[in-house]
């Protein structure tokens, strides 16, 4: 048999076809094959001169182009697609050769693929893969999960296609089954809320001060050179400074204002509330998106609900103004720090409950490159795992409390006068919310528990000792205690240890 | 045979219990059993003389002692339980039989059984039921989903047992398979954010007056007297004047301030998130509740995160101090207002979704009486939905811009100062970021299209023409239509329109 390829792309849409090109412009010699030759004979027309390329057209042909032990990367639309391919797959592959899933899963279809596959002797390894087609070409971030075994072997082939920053790879082992696409899927809710909080920051400034969407990118151009500097930040410049040809204004005020939300923002929430981790900044920026997209809603309201603004300090001169940027931008990066740091709490709470072992700080290391939410300030979380590996809250990290000082003062004088004025800042008002909320010697949430051992009998526990107890509301008001001791963590809630079945 | 039984509840702890109470009370023979004959005899021993009751050992003579069609009532823990009492009972029944199941089922699971049910001839009917314990014995309000037919026979004998408000029952048919349990799963996302929004007042009252729980307790039973009348405000004034006998200090101040979040607030925010309706109040209550919760990131926060507080024109007097007070007021009316319009919203986008043709204004009707949220603004809701069936936005009815317009200043002071001040709030902030939002002739929703063009080629749509658009933003930065016409409706997102795979 002739030369045989180092590691295999099935499915050459965009993605696809990049990360091949990517893997031949390396040296490495690819495999390629989809379903309609086309695509690929377009590949090799293009781009074929780049590196040395194995055509196929049957999958048969593709997978016996492949050296031993073989490494197949899908790249196909998410969903049954996915599931396709591995079937048809399967049968012609042996014990110990890898599949790659690098589109875009839902992890617990990772794990069933990965359960799957195990069963056949064969390594699942799902992947998230960021950084768009550019980066996919160019280098991107990527998260694989699987076995470590699988790593040992499919792992350098993947860090020499990934971006780099300093020279170290934006690639690491991540954690097993459904771990790589958990942590992009995290990466893509923490995207949203990135994305919501710029946002809001132009709307603010856009109307806090009336500067042109040209003025405002040359802010951005200006913050990007700052501890702000991110991919986001700076193509927010790129965005704001396109003017549309067609009509001569700014690109942004033709766009229409209707925002997608279905997809990983989504999941990612959905998630949160199943592990019980308050991700509210995420969770505002999907709601804003959905909110947005809320067309008959947005008729009904508009010109019947009243503006009801208080009179606010606006900036009127050019100083007042320059200062009222500077404070939007501090309140962006301090909410943005809370997003990340709600993130990467997730990214805990899903580590303990799927047993992935994952390491933060390798996650905020490898989000340096290549992926859409780089960012400089992503060296500062890697240092904080670093100097604590169990860092409860990435917030309360002197660095991150430093910058939190900052900001704090001209985060809250933000909120406060966008909720005198009239202006929706869903995203910087719930980050700070959470900030004050998690730094409070008491919450209210004492009052829901009593109001819930009223009507539902769910009981309570007490501060000053350990047990459950109830009150007989509807009888003499006296406390009896129903429950054994047991320890203040997540795993015993009341919920298990109600008087009664729950009811409301 | 010898006297049968109009109904039967199977599964007697307190709330099996008490509907089959209620069931006698009010002249219906009622068949009872329990997997464990104890509590059987427990209610006889102890309610047998309240009515007549057909006590039963086995499921066998429990189902022989109803008269046809029989009608069986399911009162155990949702779950696993439930489909085990299911299987057990379907043998025994008839076609044209009824199983009701009145627990706490996730409605998915409803519309499951239905469908399993239905093959055997047999009425499922997945019903909420809420109000308590207490709610069950004297008048509960009532949700019951499944066939119209089943409602025919079954429906006299629940509106019977249920609450009355001016003398109409709280109880009425809502729609096919789920849609009963997803309304009352709806009510009690509602009552999360309810609850909340009532901590948040406590909170800045409190901490804003330095009021003790005994005289806040006072303020709402002054609140219960007007607009705000509810069950909620009436036990919050119960619960807050509530002393502790061990210590002598207010009960509210012992209480653990832990709540606990999982069950249906969370499928209520998850669903909203599959149906992309933005309902931030009651997710900000769910969150609200889980970082009470999250232990570790409090104590790690404690001391450690700088207040950073701004000087905030905090009362002084006493006039102060209750102008401040009927702030807060008018902010929780407002906020409130804002979590029901969503509840709502969310209900008409899963009638639709689900094909359950549902009722708004019925649904305010049945919650007036029986239930946690019963409350006098109910009225409210339901004549705005009588004045528009198809209201697109509650809060855009003329009742409620007036209310909303009555409320908006001092909900603005509140909300403004709590971010000055430090105080979480995050309810009343969120609800009005939502109320700017949706009013906003603009949203900057149209930045973020823009960077999704720019980062992954997801094209966006513009305000002066049909079709979808991209920018070759690494390419000469020209615009390209890429789709063709579509309608801008939630079914047709961009998402199915992309210029390729999903990437970012």
């Amino acid at each position: 048999m002739s030369q045989q390829a180092e590691i295999g792309v099935t499915g050459l849409a965009v993605m696809g076809r990049n990360l091949a090109r990517n893997f031949a412009r390396h040296g490495h010699v690819v495999a390629i094959h989809n379903r309609t030759f086309a695509k690929t004979q377009a590949l090799l027309d293009e781009a074929g001169d780049e590196g040395t390329f194995l055509a196929s057209e049957s999958l048969e042909d593709f997978v016996a182009s492949l050296a031993k032990p073989r490494k197949v990367i899908i790249m196909v639309k998410a969903g049954p697609g996915t599931d396709a391919v591995i079937d048809e797959l399967v049968p012609l592959l042996e014990e110990g050769d890898i599949v790659v899933d690098a589109g875009n899963a839902h992890f617990p279809d990772t794990i069933r693929r990965e359960n799957a596959l195990a069963e056949h002797g064969l390594h699942f390894v799902g992947s998230g893969v960021s950084g768009g087609e550019e980066g996919a070409l160019n280098g991107p971030s990527i998260m694989p999960g699987g076995s470590r075994t699988s790593y040992e072997s499919l792992g350098p082939l993947l860090e020499d296609i990934s971006a780099k920053v300093d020279g170290v790879p934006c690639c690491t082992y991540i954690g097993p089954d459904g771990a790589g696409h958990f942590v992009k899927m995290v990466h893509n809710g923490i995207e949203y809320a990135d994305m919501q909080l710029i946002a809001e920051a132009y709307d603010l400034i856009h109307r806090g001060t009336g500067k042109s969407p040209a003025e405002i990118a040359e802010i951005f151009t200006e913050w990007n050179k700052g501890e702000l500097e991110s991919f986001l930040i700076e193509i927010t410049a790129t965005v704001l400074a396109q003017t549309d040809a067609t009509t001569g204004q700014a690109l942004v005020d033709v766009v229409l204002d209707q925002a997608e939300q279905k997809g990983t923002g989504r999941w990612t929430v959905q998630n949160a509330l199943d592990l019980g981790v308050p991700i509210t900044g995420i969770a505002e920026a999907t709601f804003a998106r959905a909110l947005s997209g809320s067309v008959p809603q947005r008729e009904a309201a508009r010109g019947v609900l009243p503006a009801g603004t208080v009179e606010w300090h606006r900036p009127t001169s050019a100083d007042d103004a320059d200062a009222f940027v500077e404070d939007v931008r501090r309140a962006l990066y301090a909410s943005k720090v809370v997003a990340y740091s709600q993130g990467f709490d997730q990214i805990a709470a899903a580590s303990t409950e799927y047993g992935w072992d994952i390491d933060r700080g390798a996650m905020a290391r490898i989000w340096r490159g290549g992926c859409i939410i780089r960012a400089r300030f992503l060296n500062r979380i890697t240092e904080a795992y670093e100097r604590d590996q169990h860092l409860p809250l990435l917030i309360a990290d002197d660095f991150f409390v430093g910058v939190i000082d900052e900001c704090l003062e001209a985060w809250r004088r933000v909120v406060s006068g966008a909720a005198l004025n009239g202006i929706p800042t869903p995203a910087f008002s719930s980050s700070l919310a959470y900030y004050d909320g998690v730094r409070a010697d008491h919450l209210p949430a004492a009052l829901i528990q009593g109001l819930r051992d009223f009507f539902g009998a769910h009981t309570y526990r007490r501060v000053d000792r350990e047990g459950t107890f109830h009150v007989e509301w509807s009888g003499d008001r006296s406390e009896t205690a129903v429950g054994g001791d047991f320890k203040a963590d997540k795993s015993t809630h009341t919920d298990e240890k109600k008087v009664d079945q729950p009811i409301s």
